[in-house]
């Protein structure tokens, strides 16, 4: 299978961006699921229960699991493979970076023992620390584009000599990649609709993952005007949807938001 | 104590910069270690026996060890009980950069659940990523700066409107955080000798981890000279002296380099 058909047959599907966040903290999940043997895997199972039809794909952050030990890691195996058994792609955030050969042994994780359809990158160390990923030709890899967080600000946001920002540049140099390495796409912030409107322009059906909706203030709206180009686009949200009361309901309303403003 | 007293103790006691990089792939350890239950943890059990006494410190990278699942993750908790129990500091390489809320949980994972003196961060997404992991006042986390790989001329050197190039602009940043945040330090690839030279005059005292020397080209003695400021200066070996035919002797012959080079 071609590293975007998944996620498209279940935007398509589904029609929806909606890529629900797995961020799943114990300390914030509801009481009910603390006498499970494993908390975080019973409040998985049950947010893609109520939400997989709503979703196009889940994205569990490594973080979340990692602060829990080797417990925390047999959940995130679990909620994979049971998202794989639905046949609903994952994205494993996971924001690596570092030499290739050090890398392949991150990509070898990721997509072989995690099993999951894609993932995300950081740039900074330029394209070793990316091609081995870029190998698993069916998979999909998401590398940092600009972020949503304020401190974007630090080095991202600055000028280049070449008049354009770190930022600018980097997604330049990912669109130059992508004529001979199509599996890869951008992390875009939903931040100022400006920056989205200049992104937008930049790409050419690129695949974008796109956090900062909602919580963080980023407008739906902006992000399917001016970055849906019949591309795979999720549209992240996390804390808004499984900290809802109803994750359901909460799911079930983004995605006819969506439909209403993309005419899906 | 403080984030360096343990580093620079050993790197006094030890009379050695060497870091020793686990970065052990079951793949490339002798067919002795692989009838072991855990054959990881036995091949760095031996490997720590054997360079204990030349080693300052040691740095296993997480991809090495994510690469092999859960068995891999208990190999890498139990070598750094290991390494506490002989009160020797340990930098678990990672390489981890994420959002505020997210770095909480991965800074959360790196010094309680694996309960280490030290990481290593990426700086592309800014100070919100770095500062939850700076909050561990007693440890010590050390940001990319100059990398030792080649595609680090992708972003890293290029040019920025301020007539200097990013990862420049991303070391001054860092110094001037260290005003007021002195547990970061800085990873920096022993490649040109003009560059070492520029960046021992930028720092000042700044932890340094220097990955590249030796398998990769860079030169000892112009990293000695040009980046110890009697600050924690830690010279990163990997394959060079783990997969050497008699590691014992490997590590002890760069010690005395560092001896001779130094005048420790």
């Amino acid at each position: 299978m071609n590293y975007d058909t998944l996620f498209l047959k279940q935007i398509n599907e589904k029609k929806s961006f909606l890529c629900v966040g797995l961020d799943t903290d114990i300390n914030k999940i509801p009481d009910e699921f603390k006498k499970n043997e494993n908390p975080i895997l019973a409040f998985n199972k049950d947010i893609i229960e109520q939400t997989a039809d709503y979703a196009a794909a889940y994205k569990p952050n490594m973080a979340f699991y990692e602060a829990f030990g080797i417990k925390g890691l047999q959940a995130l195996l679990e909620t994979c493979k049971i998202l794989n058994q639905l046949n609903i792609p994952v994205v494993l955030d996971a924001k690596r970076g570092d030499i290739g050969n050090t890398a392949k042994y991150y990509a070898q994780s990721i997509f072989d023992e995690f099993n999951v359809e894609s993932t995300t990158l950081a740039p900074y160390m330029g394209w070793d620390s990316i091609s081995p990923f870029a190998e698993y030709k069916n998979k999909l890899s998401f590398i940092l584009g600009l972020t949503s967080n304020q401190s974007a600000k630090d080095f991202e946001l600055l000028e280049m000599k070449n008049g354009k920002k770190l930022y600018e540049t980097v997604i330049e140099q990912i669109e130059e990649w992508r004529k001979t390495t199509p599996n890869l796409g951008l992390v875009v912030g939903a931040t100022q609709e400006s920056e989205l409107e200049a992104i937008g322009k930049t790409i050419n059906q690129t695949p974008l993952l796109v956090p900062g909706v909602g919580a963080q203030g980023g407008s739906l709206e902006a992000v399917v005007k001016h970055l849906f180009q019949d591309n795979v686009l999720l549209i992240n949200m996390s804390r808004s949807i499984i900290y809802a009361d109803k994750p359901k309901e909460a799911a079930k309303k983004v995605q006819k938001q969506m439909q209403d403003i993309a005419g899906l």
